[in-house]
């Protein structure tokens, strides 16, 4: 904070709030002044804040947060608080202005907790370690189950049933289970579509607030031979990204290294989004693994290394794994083969 | 958009979106000039929004929509565009402003499709219907199916796996299972209790992008006095509220109604929350039927009613119903009986 002369910041993103307190309900601000942090809340989560919230003062209020903001900054005159313009609505702030107003500047300030979020305690790898081992064996699982009618939506249906019965609080974002043509759909949602050819299964599994993510392609009967190449190059892409990750390498580079071999192939515009993304409390977060990203990689990230190729009308392959940076080079966390024949899992 | 002097509306809230193109991806915004239309997404919904939407111009972009819109509006001058504050972040409209200068003027405009979507078409009930009778179904399969050590979380797995066996896309928001004491945090997760004394089960259903809502209270072995009671008020508070509901009704008479009755009974206090709220596209929508609402009834409006009464330290009691608003009055849309006695079901 005193980097920017802020004498405070106001959380409002909820990943943001949980990492600082440990609060898991779904509505809530927290102001962090110098010496001192309150969580403020309404009252439908009032005995589970009591429960919950650690090392913060816990203020319940009526109408809205500013109203209890009010109460707290009465007395410290008018300050510097830093807010997360991506995890507020534009209605939101202009209501904090008027009221504050006299008592508080807000003052923009992006993803001020990002970064402390990017790099995870051993804590929370135990728990994104927890969300893949489920979803592992969720996959191992369904796979062996697969029967020539089994359709999309079944099989993502059968993966987020099986996670739950595994201790799963939830899945970590929709299911994409997208099979012969429709795997060229990156966020395809599961349809009523027999599993036939090459067949993108993008799923996680949200565990203790904290999450995973993971992409297999399997080739069920006949799949093209363009899916299989493109699924060998895949597999060499991820191989190139993994070589370049360490602690000091910047995110753009490892998203080149992934990206040329997909260029030296020829499906350079069949790749048509970033390489990954870190996961944590958040399925998107810090660091950003794209092209152009300037961020450099730390001890402790973990995040997503996803090449994909994907054509039209023909479908589309992707691997997804998560890393961990360490000291030496990267830990892959996921464990799963990566083949396209169901009996490798 | 004449009334407002504006020349078009930006629409960046999913719901919004659906209603207008039947898109339902998870990333777009819309742009609705006096004469066209235009829909602006990235290449991960080419092929998607390429499949469903309907009547607008699609527009893929590749950095953001700001650019997209730059392009549109190069040749229409500078004119003003309605966007909702509170479905686009503070950071996204200072990038579209920074973007669209000398082009357009961004002026916020609250709810801009809210009262439209609130009145529902046949098609809309159509979709509703289905919702909740896939809920209703579910509720009752596993009631019948409960045993004496089920916890809180397998119910909620048991309606969610039920629900998804008939067809939903979906449940609509985290199922609430709260037993006993906890029946008194409004929005309680569902734990590893067993279900014991007083249990709220707040439950719905997503289907074809729309959603029921509706909650029972349940009586599962010793249950205190004072719930029942506090069961029986409320069922009473739910009656006084439908007889207000017609056409030209304020929304804040309705829930006066039903909380006067609260109050006489002396759990004023215990009833912490709007009596309802608007259910469609999304969960909470128009109508707010809240103390304080000036919101009008009007014909095809669907909305929940659910008084509550939630006693610290001993247990809650809630009974949620979904009506359409008729001509003659209240169509009650839950068919489910509202009694505390599983074998009711």
């Amino acid at each position: 904070m005193a980097d920017w002369k802020l004498e405070g910041l106001l959380l409002t993103r909820m990943a943001d709030i949980r990492y600082i307190c440990g609060f898991s309900g779904s509505s809530a601000t927290v102001l962090l002044l110098r010496r001192r942090g309150y969580f403020l809340t309404d009252s439908r989560y009032r005995e589970q804040s009591a429960e919950e919230v650690k090392g913060l003062e816990v203020l319940i209020y009526r109408e809205g947060p500013g109203e209890g903001l009010r109460k707290i900054l009465d007395a410290n005159g008018k300050i510097g608080l830093g807010f997360d313009p991506e995890a507020v609505s534009y209605a939101e702030v202009l209501s904090l202005r008027g009221q504050l107003k006299g008592k508080a500047r807000l003052v923009p300030f992006k993803g001020s907790l990002a970064s402390l979020r990017a790099r995870k305690d051993a804590g929370e790898l135990e728990k994104i370690r927890r969300c893949i081992e489920i979803a592992e064996q969720s996959f191992r699982e369904v796979v062996a189950g697969l029967g020539s009618d089994t359709t999309e939506m079944e099989l993502a249906f059968e993966l987020d049933m099986e996670a739950r019965k595994r201790g799963a609080d939830d899945r970590a974002f929709d299911t994409i289970v997208a099979s012969g043509p429709r795997g060229a759909l990156v966020h395809a949602q599961p349809s009523t579509r027999k599993l036939r050819g090459a067949t993108v299964v993008d799923w996680g599994v949200n565990h203790g607030g904290y999450n995973s993510d993971t992409s297999r392609t399997l080739a069920l009967g006949r799949t093209p031979t363009v899916l299989r190449k493109a699924h060998q190059i895949v597999l060499e892409a991820q191989e190139r990204a993994l070589e370049r990750i360490k602690p000091g390498a910047r995110a753009g580079e490892v998203d080149a290294a992934a990206r040329e071999t997909v260029e030296r192939a020829g499906f350079g515009l069949n790749f048509g989004h970033g390489l990954g993304h870190g996961v944590g409390l958040e399925v998107h977060e810090r660091p950003h693994v794209s092209g152009g990203s300037h961020e450099t990689l730390e001890e402790g990230m973990v995040f997503t290394v996803e090449p994909g190729i994907y054509i039209p009308g023909e479908g589309g392959v992707r691997v997804e794994d998560m890393v961990l940076v360490k000291k030496q080079g990267p830990e892959l966390l996921t464990t799963l083969p990566r083949g396209m024949d169901p009996s490798d899992y």
